[in-house]
């Protein structure tokens, strides 16, 4: 029930997601009256469907505390929760960020040996795709939380972009070792030891978040946030530069149409849809987060993040990276 | 002598910039073996140039440290020192940042009230043009030095950018009053009690830098540098997408030539020269920097931001702002 446009967005997202991954099932959490008439237009999809119906909707400015201690009802509670349950391999939801992050976290706990969650995002660079975190889960943040995002980026590159052996990078104001705050300093320090099984690039700065110099770029949440909101302002300003230059004169409206197709392949490249998906690593269970502004072809790729995510056994692989880096830690 | 293409760079915007502003003279610091034959293809700014020698140059990899010890001879120290000699009324130098800064707060020590100095730069915006500091100055801020850049910012866009009531924005990852960090909440706090004479709007987001939801985006240096350079990265990937999308078929580049005018249009609306000029806030001096690798197009904008600032009495009225500040504050 979560987002700008559910419940219908979730379920033509899920019919989507049904036709390019015929063997996943669905749960769906919130008011049946409303859920039921929608899944009558996709008949195809119906028996993979279950419907657990809830009155309770948890509001895009709920506070995450006050869902704690009053949204058990809620679907993005009931959601969550049947993943602990293990009704279900993992959630997706387009609902409130804050609280899908509490709810999680209180319910699914986090990964032994990971101290804080992080959202992780990827995006569009000029060699390809690579991942970001973290996007705004935790404002301030210590060396040794961004070594556990730098192991976990590394992880989600691997499973999801499907990148042999990622590098890994640490955004800073410059590339020398002297520069940047406590955090980033310290953070490489480790990084470069070599007792993790990762390809530690070094430092990057904003310029290389697009360029593609790295795989995964680990970052704070405060200036994750920024630059990813700041990468996405950008966009929209040459998206609404180019508009209002081929609408300018006549001329310049004729030369659109033959532009069109070039446009559109641009347009394709860095639609925000093909990058709908963040999701929140450290938790003992799979969540997704889809953007709630999204419509059924981002919500269905969020879909397609998070069964990707449940296949390759990412929390798994997270443990097995956490151990190994422990005991190399302790054998030297 | 600074920057990836001096003195060649140097001597034609200043060509260039005495075409815009006939009554502007300058003092170039450098090797006048390589200045003096370029000066020769300019016969008409010959006049209003004065060629002071020497050999010594700072490196852009040089460290600030270094360069103070050992720099004195320097063209940038040199250039810097006739500032506070009363030689010049400002310096632009496309040098080493950090050495730039550090030569500058020796010299020109601090606008008294100022406790740290800031780097500004304006940007394209959805509704025209913004300002947006610190840069990359410092790393880490507190609410007071946020609050100091909010005064300097605004005094910017007011005399810079010729806004009359330039609003102010936080940069943070929500606009909600909980949202931040301590830097953050601190320097709202103070920003929207009223005592400064500056329109605060409250905590902005990554996305509204671009949109232009504000005249002034005060942030750490951090996130400021962080989120400049991922802004220029985006606009470069977009180029090289459009770029690509233009050239994939024979169509493609016959729609290409229709579309020039309109591509020419955005790219010179989002043209980095326009916007090259970072100006060091908060010294007792006028200070601005080039990019590195600018043209003479840019530098002479360099030149213009510098010039603007000193006949308009930068420093003046941030002292004014200051010291009313501080009375408001005492009479509440």
């Amino acid at each position: 029930m979560g987002g700008d446009h559910a419940p219908d967005v979730v379920v033509e997202g899920v019919q989507l997601a049904h036709v390019r991954l015929p063997d996943v099932r669905y749960l769906l959490f919130g008011d049946e009256q409303r859920i039921n008439p929608l899944l009558e237009r996709f008949p195809e999809v119906k028996p993979f469907v279950e419907v657990r119906h809830t009155d309770q909707v948890i509001g895009g400015n709920d506070k995450p505390g006050q869902v704690l201690r009053s949204g058990r009802q809620s679907s993005m509670w009931l959601a969550v929760k049947s993943v602990s349950d293990g009704d279900a391999h993992g959630v997706v939801s387009a609902g409130n960020t804050g609280a899908l992050m509490a709810v999680s976290k209180f319910i699914l706990r986090m990964v032994p040996g990971i101290d804080r969650p992080a959202i992780a995002g990827f995006y569009p660079t000029e060699r390809g795709e690579s991942v970001m975190l973290d996007l705004g889960a935790n404002v301030v943040c210590d060396a040794n939380n961004l070594v556990e995002f730098a192991i976990m980026g590394e992880v989600f590159a691997r499973l999801v972009l499907g990148v042999q052996e990622p590098t890994v990078g640490l955004l800073n104001v410059g590339s020398e070792e002297l520069k940047g705050n406590d955090a980033v300093r310290g953070a490489a320090a480790t990084l470069k030891n070599g007792h993790l099984a990762l390809k530690f690039y070094g430092f990057i700065e904003g310029n290389d978040i697009t360029k593609g110099t790295v795989d995964v770029v680990v970052s704070d949440g405060f200036s994750g946030n920024i630059a990813l909101k700041a990468m996405e302002g950008t966009a929209k300003l040459y998206v609404r530069f180019l508009r209002q230059a081929f609408s300018s004169s006549l001329l310049a409206k004729i030369a659109y149409l033959l532009a069109r197709p070039a446009l559109n392949k641009v347009k394709m490249r860095t639609d925000p849809r093909r990058y709908n998906g963040a999701m929140l690593l450290g938790l003992n269970g799979i969540t997704v987060k889809s953007h709630g502004g999204t419509d059924a072809e981002g919500f269905a790729n969020a879909i397609g993040v998070a069964v990707d995510l449940v296949k390759q056994g990412f929390n798994d692989r997270i443990k097995e990276e956490l151990l190994a880096l422990r005991s190399q830690a302790a054998a030297s």
